[in-house]
């Protein structure tokens, strides 16, 4: 072997994770269903049963997204390989992109974009805010973006943006609507058509109960037309198809969308080799918020999300940011005064097994992140984290009141009759 | 729902794939322990023991590639993820680029170095055969690449690039030595430190027994040095880190291996959130290659893909190519004339569910390719697909000897001691 193993090999035991209860910004448990469809058999990349468990994912994402889009399918990568595919194929060097940004994840859609060559305009809200319509109509019209880029949800302050209003205003100037709902999506509302968004992408390790590596992705047939405009076929698996020179050509093979259509798609031209195990997790996430319902997985986060929050102020809490646009699955809670954040992190972590989340930027230091999604947005998830938050709040010095956390939670229960 | 579901969601069946003998040039079935590994419960994303798991699977691919570098990780995407981050990484735009391509992976090579910027020289060899040190010294005086790219298992030939010389050549010229393993790695002798390569990339879909998604990377010193003087932290994150302006600055995001390190080492600064079933995966698959050992894996290809070409022969059919440059996992077999090669694949897997790979460009409808790889690199894997080949050849009308196939793989068996 290497020098740096004299002693021979090295293997280490299996893979056997401890319990743990994520009641973080995700990755949140995977749901039972998901793992076990993750340890299905493989089969081969062009098997009429491999082609025909991509033509169901694709069904399925158009459920989740709300969409009629052909183009509905998965990039092989985590929530960000999405995020820069729709990027990188839209966005010819030069253009203008316009980034309304709220957090950290708006300012990875400026970073991404300005890789992909893009004369890249941000505009700014403080963290713990949204933009309003017109603002982002006057950006528009000052800007005049190629494409708007902007987070549904962003996790680091916990802000879900209206969309609603945003699609009319860029179909209106001509621009196209990007969003990333990967910390959003199945936990608040969403419609992709009725919204008039353009392209989004996600990711399963939110609200859709799944592990990272695999971003569902959905493009209008506007988006579709441009990607395919900028497409070529590559070398090895080319007949006729003729090549762009740059910069009109996408700068990625990998994220290249009209390349990854043709294998989606009828034409079943071989790109990547799907990522098979990661397709069945995709899908089976698909299924279960399909077989809930849209509107009842969002209802069963907005309920759980409020019993959290209602459990962090019983406890003498405050929460983090403006309560009225904050996303269902997440909640900010400021840290006290003179308490040291990450111990009572780890604390949590080792002697309960229960995970919460630290905080970036401006807010590290200053707020914890507590999620209720996908799985774990239950009422015994809730329940065993505001417990068990109590008693290392105790632990750690600081004065709450006894059982305020579970009593603020279940009175949220008891008015919602369950 | 959707205009395209009026009828209410559709949400088919779970995964429920039929029984494969998967012997095409991969995916190839994964190893069972690979299956329960990635079912495994998840653990949050900066969890001591995923942090644990991340440094264990560096030490593992270490091995694997028979390498001391530090920087050895995974990139979350399939194995052409790889390929682009490496190489997008590497190549400033502009950079010339050498690709010596003998078959469809090493025009891949060329389509995504072009894209990355650079200018690529390729020098080709025919499908089927390899090139000489002495072909590869000549292209290196005369291009002056600043990167020599090169796959050294090519399956849409069969061909096995030797590597040994090659690495000298290049460090004698101030070259660097990139190269694509995917389809050859664990099945053929493989030797990233002694060869002298800086950078290398692979897959789980072929000899490593695992699915497509995850992709092994291992970069020297040289290689880290150029890419960190390329990288940067991105904005969100970011304190007093620099922002190169372009070209200089790597054009993708995901791809930043500078930014993949700070994740994977000792800084742990947040990129994506890591594809926690794909990396225990590859944590398994590397576990069941290193406890195999890397010797005895590569022998144990030589034998069962030995077998599987005696048996293709004692069948009366001609192998493709250059049989003393041939991967040890596949073998590429004319197709006898007059028949259909995709009426024969079809009747294989739905009539006995044993798959072998059809092929691309030059070789499309005159060899399939039967591979003998990772968990599929077994006796009875080579006797049954020998067997059931035999019987649909001769549905086909094709005149073979009966039970010509096993005999000629019995030979080598018998003559091995096994």
């Amino acid at each position: 072997m290497t020098g740096r193993h004299p002693g021979g090999p090295e293997v280490f035991g299996p893979v056997d994770p401890p319990a743990r209860l994520l009641m973080g910004p995700g990755p949140v448990n995977a749901d039972p269903r998901v793992l076990r469809a993750l340890s299905a058999p493989l089969v081969g990349q062009f098997d009429p049963v491999m082609t025909g468990y991509m033509n169901e994912t694709m069904v399925l994402y158009r459920q989740v997204f709300r969409t009629g889009n052909e183009a509905t399918f998965l990039v092989d990568g985590t929530s960000r390989a999405g995020i820069e595919a729709a990027l990188v194929s839209l966005i010819t060097p030069g253009d203008r992109v316009l980034v309304p940004s709220f957090g950290r994840f708006g300012q990875l859609l400026c970073e991404i974009a300005e890789r992909c060559g893009a004369e890249v305009h941000a505009i700014e809200a403080p963290w713990g805010e949204v933009f309003t319509p017109d603002q982002i109509e006057a950006a528009v019209v000052a800007v005049r973006p190629k494409v708007l880029a902007i987070v549904q949800g962003d996790t680091s302050t916990t802000m879900c943006q209206p969309l609603e209003e945003i699609g009319g205003i860029c179909r209106q100037h001509g621009v196209l609507l990007y969003s990333d709902v990967t910390a959003s999506l199945g936990g608040n509302a969403f419609e992709m058509d009725a919204w008039g968004l353009d392209a989004v992408t996600a990711g399963l390790q939110k609200c859709l109960s799944g592990p990272s590596g695999s971003a569902p992705i959905s493009l209008s047939d506007r988006a579709v037309e441009i990607v395919r405009a900028r497409s070529s076929v590559e070398a090895g698996i080319r007949g006729d198809d003729r090549v762009l020179p740059p910069p009109a050509r996408i700068r990625s093979n990998y994220f290249d969308l009209g390349m990854i259509l043709d294998y989606w798609g009828p034409r079943r031209l071989n790109h990547h080799t799907e990522a098979t195990s990661m397709l069945y997790a995709a899908r089976e996430c698909a299924r279960i918020l399909v077989e809930e319902g849209l509107e009842a997985a969002v209802e069963r986060h907005r309920l759980h999300g409020a019993a959290m929050l209602a459990g962090v102020q019983g406890l003498g809490l405050e929460p983090f940011g403006d309560l009225g646009h904050k996303m269902h699955n997440i909640v900010g809670v400021q840290i006290p005064d003179g308490i040291d954040g990450d111990a009572v992190r780890g604390e949590l972590l080792e002697s309960f097994g229960v995970e919460i989340g630290t905080s970036f930027g401006p807010l590290h230091g200053r707020i914890w992140r507590i999620g209720t999604m996908g799985y774990n947005a239950r009422t015994d998830a809730v329940l065993e984290t505001l417990t068990v938050f109590e008693r290392v709040l105790r632990i750690h010095g600081v004065s709450v009141p006894a059982g305020g956390g579970v009593e603020g939670a279940q009175a949220v229960y008891a008015c919602a009759g369950t």
